[in-house]
């Protein structure tokens, strides 16, 4: 039987789970959470790289993030489709690592190029769907029925106001090494500062939201349980004065 | 100088912060934290009772609430207004009590009777600007300049979707005996069970969101910072089947 | 004792009401329901006319509506605002009325010149909370407590849906005619053809809604009662074909 | 030819149209309506029952409702899909009864378990756009044109305010019957209490909006046209004591 | 090589472009860009004509509204889908073209007959993702990529507020005249003059906002980049006192 | 008579016009308008500084940003409201100067702390019916009655989406000079490097909308008229390919 994965981040394409959640991924990593991502598709019809070369920079990107797990679904890239077929495949990894969390990009998203691509929108419907196949025992999955009640979204749209932040300040410059593990993609960061620049700027945004210098935001579509109310609060007074 | 208190609540009436969040102070009672109400008025144009009566029945209510401190502003009922002077005078016990997590009701709702009342609709917007003037050092308020960043929302109209909820089983007999202590509002339970039976049905809903059996519910205008994503998801695996 | 007035429209200038809600009155009446008007402000900051001759303009609209009563609250044109004196001031004609239904002109409109008059926006706040203040006996209102649960409002932007609309088809001609009673403010029809012009187009616009040659609109901040779904649906076959 | 069904119902599975529309049915019924509701798909995937077993069901639960027919539609359980032959075939029903109104799930909802199942979601879109295909003379489907003006949705979640209400109080307990008529969903409403709580627990909290004891809610996507604004007051004066 | 045309306009079936955007093409072509209209198919499921009849209304239109190109992609009328394949199909056009601006009908509609048809939405998302798909050198699409970054929606429902208005007041006459060279979908102007009202009423609405007399309307789901922020202020006095 | 101004800016406190709109100002200037900025208040409730030394840092911003002129309203700090004294005091501003286009904070923030002060909120407001009330004859305002149809909103909380952008790429030096012209709010660049860098990252993030390097963004309440649609496209083809 697989090992549990705490935490399992779905991305679309090979890079899309480290940029929205790679930073919280090595937080919950240092607190003793086992984490894993699960990549929909090679991104074999992106413009840079090719299926075996992107498999690469994934097992790379793994490693800095210290992932436990991390595995391809095999769907096909720009073609990823809230379908049965599909659910009942994403189904079948949400049963053998049983997460107690799941994280999918946003669905809700003006369509077209960027955030809204149809593969992003598409994901984070099959996901959401195929959570719910995974506990129906009578569809064809194999694995013992799971359900995760904790769902949370990342790739937010800038009107979308998050749930909650989470800081990732002392795991900024693995989460930046993560992302350019993906060379295809962004090729190196000395040339291509604009690139890290855009990703530092929005980690920042968030930061700012919580007293924190870097952070990443996902969205909760259910109200969140909170244990200890207190434990919103800022810790330390000098926060106050941000 | 006066005891800090970690958290304080605010109630255009002698009644709604025990409504509205008699529960979660309570459970933060319960963590060791100090809580506290402030009544902005005594209530004294409800058709029940009068400022005195009032008064008493909200020290009954402290009691069965364990606060630390509970005062009262001394605004007039359905008169409060969110202008300079009512500001000052909130912002005084701001400074006093230098609190941590400030609770207030929620402001954007339809006007009228209810939830609407011009004095809760007042009131969110004056504990919100209050809170901001507290930190402004040259404005004419006693005490030395604070600022509470975390403000929550209570009274929240059903469309409008909470950030987060607190389980109060443990605490759910104290909150409604803490309600019914207002004897010249809602009678006594046992003659008056349509009244508990709303106030039960409300924190029963709450609660079927996070797989608690009683909640309260809270809104927060930013994004919390989460130190430990894990503690969102439910602890106990038996919760999946809820 | 005044008489009972079913339905009592509150207008922020002596043309509003007749405006938003003019054709609604003339249908109401037909089926044998008293009506009224309640000017907030004798309308005396317009450009045309002054309070004298818009008095007699307001008594003109009254006859072609056959208003049981049409009064004036004497409030201060570009002044009406939603504060505690004015409220007492609504509540006692509403105390004085007793009205089953309410109309009001809606109050979220982004401020400035036309429909976002602060006059409007007041008038919509101040309405609604008068009616709260009407029924609680302990404030200085003349009369007997009394709460009207049915509020509807008018003047609609085109952003907000409305909950329901209302045939006013066979009432158009007098509908139109109670509004350019109002010469000061909108010349004789023939030379302001454009002004009819306007106005028919909105109602003609609603109408579209639910087979209605010409229609008015209006908004339920609560689900209205329905007591017989089926009357909701159009009544002749040929509506269908639309 | 059939009969023609003043009011038709379309659920996903075999117990949806009764718990979000057999209130308003049997309401419909005592005024003399007919009614009927039309399965989707048999439910043969949910974990409890089988296909036959949930006819039987069906059958029992139409008894109770009253209902004039009860069909299914043939679809498959988890695999309802808004796609071209799936709107013929549910255009058929709507040509073959001809209903005045149509009642149908709400579509805008957060993906996932419980009331955003996919079925669920489907299901609002299929019939909304089975109803557009109904009255298109060219399409491959038996029967007459025909086109339902009046759409209203059910299943609404907490943030969607409702257009209207209806007042099942007398039908309560039939209402919660056919429910229960469907046992390898809910078991018997003795041990199963806590279920029959639920549903009772939202009927009173829609029944609260206006005045009724328990109620159904429903959306309209158009502003609904209302032949007597004085049918929306409250008619009995002591509703205004609530 | 294919002439670039500056504006392409798409529509769902054949006389869509024309009542969505009409009198903007002619005020484009008037100020020397080239213009076209791609319709997604035939429309040969509507009531009225067929394909064959529908083409040659469709060059009489395009004569009218002196367009550079009018195609068919040829997608069947009632079956339009936001698919991959079809994303293929209308991505091809987008490369033939080359276009800077692309205009396509809003896509967030509740479904079912009139703006809903679900060849609409579709449409939207379909050519939205199709700009996306044409950019991608992998992709097996004819012609060398290109992306359009401005795409600009139209056929907006009265609760979306446009982003800009264009004034179409000197091609009004022609905007309506290339209507109805679709005499299958809308007969002669004479005796249907209720037709061309509800077009004339539209586009008199949306002129109202901004001073002008005819306009239509459209949606940027992006803020758009102002070159002259003086430009949006109406440039005669005169317009002030409208 | 005083000097027609184009663009009036009004800010609440000193340094609010310069930071929401400072470098479209510097834009308009450079295309030829006559530009100015109304302070509401001295800012004299500010931690740093007092009114005397504010309105020296003042007169050094207007100089860098080649204000035509720049006054001040006298309105009280933590004190601006929207009520009729201020209203007329504000539009008497607007006769004098008669603005072709009026920007202001926007107003409707989350009331607190940052953009959602109430001093912004009441700006909003306050500028909004002003510009109402400057055009009503009646008025005891000095001057010849003036509207202003076109006013656009700054400081716009994430979650609103801006109508325009406008690009500050080659002004921005300026800008940011004029910012910390005000010195007892922000010190000097050097040493505060985290608030320029505050306000770079802002106008990237804008700026990013629209393939510039450097933007401000306003929102409009009204659909904007634009004159000629291909200026709303990238301008250089290379710009399609950020």
């Amino acid at each position: 039987m697989a090992e549990k994965i705490n935490v399992l981040s779905f991305g679309p394409h090979p890079d899309d789970a480290e940029i929205g959640t790679g930073g919280a991924l090595l937080a919950l990593k240092k607190l003793g959470f086992t984490t894993g991502i699960v990549d929909l598709t090679p991104g074999e019809m992106g413009t840079g790289g090719n299926a075996d070369i992107r498999k690469r920079e994934c097992e790379r990107a793994a490693e800095i993030l210290k992932l436990d797990i991390r595995v391809n679904a095999g769907l096909e890239d720009t073609r990823v489709t809230d379908d049965y077929d599909s659910r009942l495949i994403v189904a079948s990894f949400i049963r053998k690592y049983r997460p107690d969390i799941i994280l999918a990009p946003y669905f809700e998203l003006p369509p077209g190029r960027g955030l809204g691509h149809t593969d992003h929108i598409q994901a984070g419907y099959l996901v959401s769907h195929a959570n719910n196949f995974a506990h129906l025992k009578k569809l064809p999955i194999e694995g013992e029925p799971w359900y995760t009640p904790s769902v949370f979204y990342y790739f937010l749209p800038t009107e979308v106001k998050p749930t909650f932040i989470i800081d990732i300040t002392t795991h900024f410059d693995d989460y930046i090494s993560a992302i350019f593990a993906h060379e295809t993609q962004f090729g190196d960061p000395e040339h291509n500062w604009h690139i890290r620049d855009f990703f530092e700027s929005r980690a920042r945004t968030w930061g700012r939201f919580a007293g924190a210098t870097y952070a990443q935001a996902f969205l909760s579509l259910s109200p969140i349980l909170i244990r200890d109310m207190m434990s919103l609060a800022p810790q330390y007074r000098s926060l106050m004065d941000r």
